[in-house]
């Protein structure tokens, strides 16, 4: 049902062209001040965040232009981000949205991808890494307020948080759509998915690189609840004070339980995986596809 | 959207309270006889057996003042019963239910987690390992009648049976709630979880410590069906004689085969699963929180 | 929910020995030639295939009077045409469907398992595994039009594809309904069972040994799509477009890493799998069932 569904829908190369991830187009906008008691505001050029002292809890707004492409650049400044709010005592829970328009994050960056040297690939790709053991293993309750498209590694930062609410907007869609680009998601994206839609519904997914509207993506619990678009960040602050309702020290244990055995298989063949990414992204043939679907790329973009 | 239901209903701690197991209310109730061919009846004080050789199905009323609580003397009495019932080679099935009024099972009691020496605390949770050993692996079809409230080690006995069944009463609940006690449920609760309802509604209702309304618990699965309360016990027995029609020695080795990793996963922790639990249960931080508990429920009381 | 439906409706032994695979009724039908394009044609006695090298989709119609019993015969030229298949570079996608009347593939052939000796046991078992090996590890997009019952081993045939397209006819049922016949499926189609509909209905599926109709099975996802039943076999091919639009090599690599660590589990037990095969197959109390109920079978024919 839902592959029926999604293929009716957009999961078409050309719908996933309109999210992808090089920086093409819209300026960054200005950030809105939802937080009336903010006391401590750091701004990084690529991450803003938020942090109400009062409730323990943070926001992080990724404002990188157009559409919060995960370079490296962006993953350093965004995993300090997080890890300077996790080693905060104060901070309980962090939200994570992003201030540009129509998208959540786009994913990786295919810039880091192509006509990069091995040693960067492999720099960026522990990067990747880093962002992921950061949040999915996180002290922290962590809401995402998805308010735009999240394909790809914006689908796998979602899929991190302890919970997702997503804009009910149909023109936004999230999912892995890695092979739509003739790439694949490594084990432990599959994992997450695994473990958040269950076996089937990821194989489907994965296979076919789908990417849902909002609603698809509610019915097979690839997110939580769907709000109108600018209630994503207010219902976000109201959820978390529920999180927060429960003893950090069981719910954390509980967390942890619940995915350790996943982030322990990362953990053991991480510098595999980082050799595994850098010897298939460097081969000619995906260089190619890389290469074509950059051109297409330009084409759309003139 | 079971979070959003969930927490909208009745997962606050106060509702927490109404249900937990500190033998505050209620006198014994009369037993009802609905087993009309019985020839057999053993009546130990906490718990009460009707076995009808003619069907080869037991059913096995808890009748432990006020709630069932999971003290060590219920759980030995318990497991005592269904070893005697599992050696029988005339008894095929068990149902399990209850003769408190309003509440199935409220879970372990607290009252042998606080102030109880190590060795006290350690023999407690053999017993509790015993308890979920002898249901989960049981090669007798267990149907769970439950006519009331099941939170916690309530819920988890019921987790262990073949088929649940409960009483479609919006003033009953069913979830391991241990998180909103400050405490966790170890990894053989949560694995029985999984099983039942898959990773990612375990992880949101352990996160949380949700407990579910029967038509919430229907829809995620942690139970199978609802009926009317007063036909609990007897849709259980038509529901039997269903299972009952299975060949027992190709339905065993098939049970088996879906639950034997669970159990071994178990067995050969076992012991430091039980070192686990002590070293967590007797720190200061988590009496005192126990303390404060039963404090409250004094106050609640009184 | 579901099983409740399921007991309703047709799990019966009645019902499952309408659809049981000993050749007792049909004649063979006339084979429609649904494909126009059709520039290669092999026709071995038990399987027709007829491959299309202009779209690089074969379909393949199982035709093995009168239920495609899945004998050792059949399943070696079943998996001598799936191995051609799969070497020739040219073929990407393989429709599996039936030439017979009513049903998909009524499972394993019992009369391969009654009164043989413990050698030939082993070598029909061998050839169930290879038949498993070979679809659920296929680097083809694998597609199965359900066009009639498929109980057991036809069952676990269409568990094996990428995706089930169904006839919409209630007269027609699917499950892994061994327990009603008094065996037991082993670990693999167990897995194959747990990675399409999840752990619990799997356990239910398989203890219950519950044949699902259509609408059934479409709820538990244990088929993806319903259809009428004249059109099973062109939604196949209009699906298999969908398919074929991901590049090969990206949706191969996805597919396998879904699903090698199931494969794997046989694979390094394969041969201990076979012995317990043969052990279980070949008791006395075993084969006598097999007799009651091939006797069964014959009353039931005159």
């Amino acid at each position: 049902m839902a592959l029926r569904a999604a293929l009716r829908h957009k999961c078409g190369l050309s719908a996933v062209l309109t999210q992808l991830a090089v920086g093409t187009s819209h300026g960054r906008v200005s950030m809105p001040l939802l937080l009336s008691q903010q006391r401590n505001r750091s701004t990084a050029s690529r991450v803003s965040v938020h942090f109400d002292q009062s409730t323990g809890v943070a926001v992080m707004y990724m404002q990188s232009p157009p559409v919060n492409s995960l370079s490296l650049d962006f993953l350093t400044e965004f995993c300090i981000s997080v890890e300077k709010l996790e080693m905060d005592k104060g901070c309980r829970g962090l939200i994570i949205t992003s201030n540009q328009p129509k998208v959540f994050s786009a994913g990786l960056d295919i810039m880091e991808m192509y006509g990069k040297t091995p040693e960067r690939c492999g720099e960026f790709w522990k990067a990747v890494q880093e962002m992921w053991l950061k949040l999915y293993g996180s002290n922290m309750v962590i809401i995402s307020a998805i308010n735009g498209s999240s394909p790809a590694g914006g689908c796998l930062m979602a899929l991190t948080s302890d919970y997702r609410i997503m804009a009910d907007n149909p023109r936004y869609n999230i999912g892995l759509n890695e092979t739509q680009l003739g790439i694949v998601a490594p084990f432990w994206f599959k994992d997450t998915m695994v473990n958040t839609v269950g076996h089937r519904s990821a194989e489907l997914s994965l296979e076919l690189g789908l990417l849902y509207s909002p609603s698809e993506a509610l019915k097979i619990g690839l997110v939580d609840q769907l709000v109108p678009e600018d209630q994503v960040l207010t219902t976000a602050l109201q959820i978390m004070t529920k999180w927060l309702a429960i003893p950090d020290h069981a719910r954390q244990i509980t967390k942890s339980t619940m995915r350790k055995p996943t982030i322990d298989k990362l953990m053991s063949s991480r510098e595999a995986d980082v050799q595994n990414f850098v010897s298939f992204i460097t081969r000619d043939s995906i260089q190619k596809s890389l290469r074509m679907y950059l051109e297409m790329l330009k084409k759309r973009k003139a």
